[in-house]
């Protein structure tokens, strides 16, 4: 069998950098089915509302943030985790400390297998 | 919108329990295209060598273990995370303090959506 696709969350150079916004960075992970995504955010930093047709979970591993799912909004900090429906508009922003999420898609959100900044175009 | 899907790591009522073998214990969360499953491996407990059509990621929360893909091992540690792809089968061992690990399923591991015990059929 070949090496086994195995990384570390604290490894800052693997995966596929993408600036999504200021202060708000990933690096991710392509599988065939599911797209991993570690997503580090800076204290305050938040995104922009946006949403895709693949489901997306998240888990907390670091900090705490501001977690907005449509008009909806809750707050989360390390431990939690959560399902975003496919097609509910979300961002998030983070506590004073900054946070570290994992974000997890499925299928693979095709938006992010092209190099770009941002949140991709939806599709 | 309705109440958000939020869980937490350490919650040990939240999901669907499923005793996957000794020492070894599933708390079962389903979406609609991935199922999250939050496992706790006593130390030294082992599964069985299964595969199933589902990809599949794990990330190691605490403690330490050996993952074996075919007939590979590697040795992972909190922060590790790994991708098995469809088909490959696979098992871990938990190291000394054993385990607690956060394992993705995409498609939803349909075999987990049934009560049951045991790491399913393989459907």
């Amino acid at each position: 069998m070949s090496k086994p696709e195995l990384y570390n969350i604290d490894d800052s150079k693997a995966g596929e950098f993408r600036q999504l916004a200021e202060g708000l960075t990933a690096r991710i992970f392509a599988g065939e089915k599911a797209m991993l995504s570690v997503v580090t955010l800076e204290p305050g930093a938040k995104g922009e509302m946006h949403s895709h047709p693949e489901e997306q979970w998240g888990l907390v591993l670091e900090g705490s943030a501001t977690r907005f799912h449509g008009a909806t909004s809750f707050e989360i900090r390390q431990g939690d985790f959560y399902r975003t429906p496919p097609g509910v508009p979300h961002t998030m922003q983070a506590g004073e400390d900054g946070a570290k999420v994992l974000d997890i898609f499925a299928p693979v959100r095709t938006a992010y297998l092209k190099p770009g900044v941002g949140f991709g175009d939806g599709d």
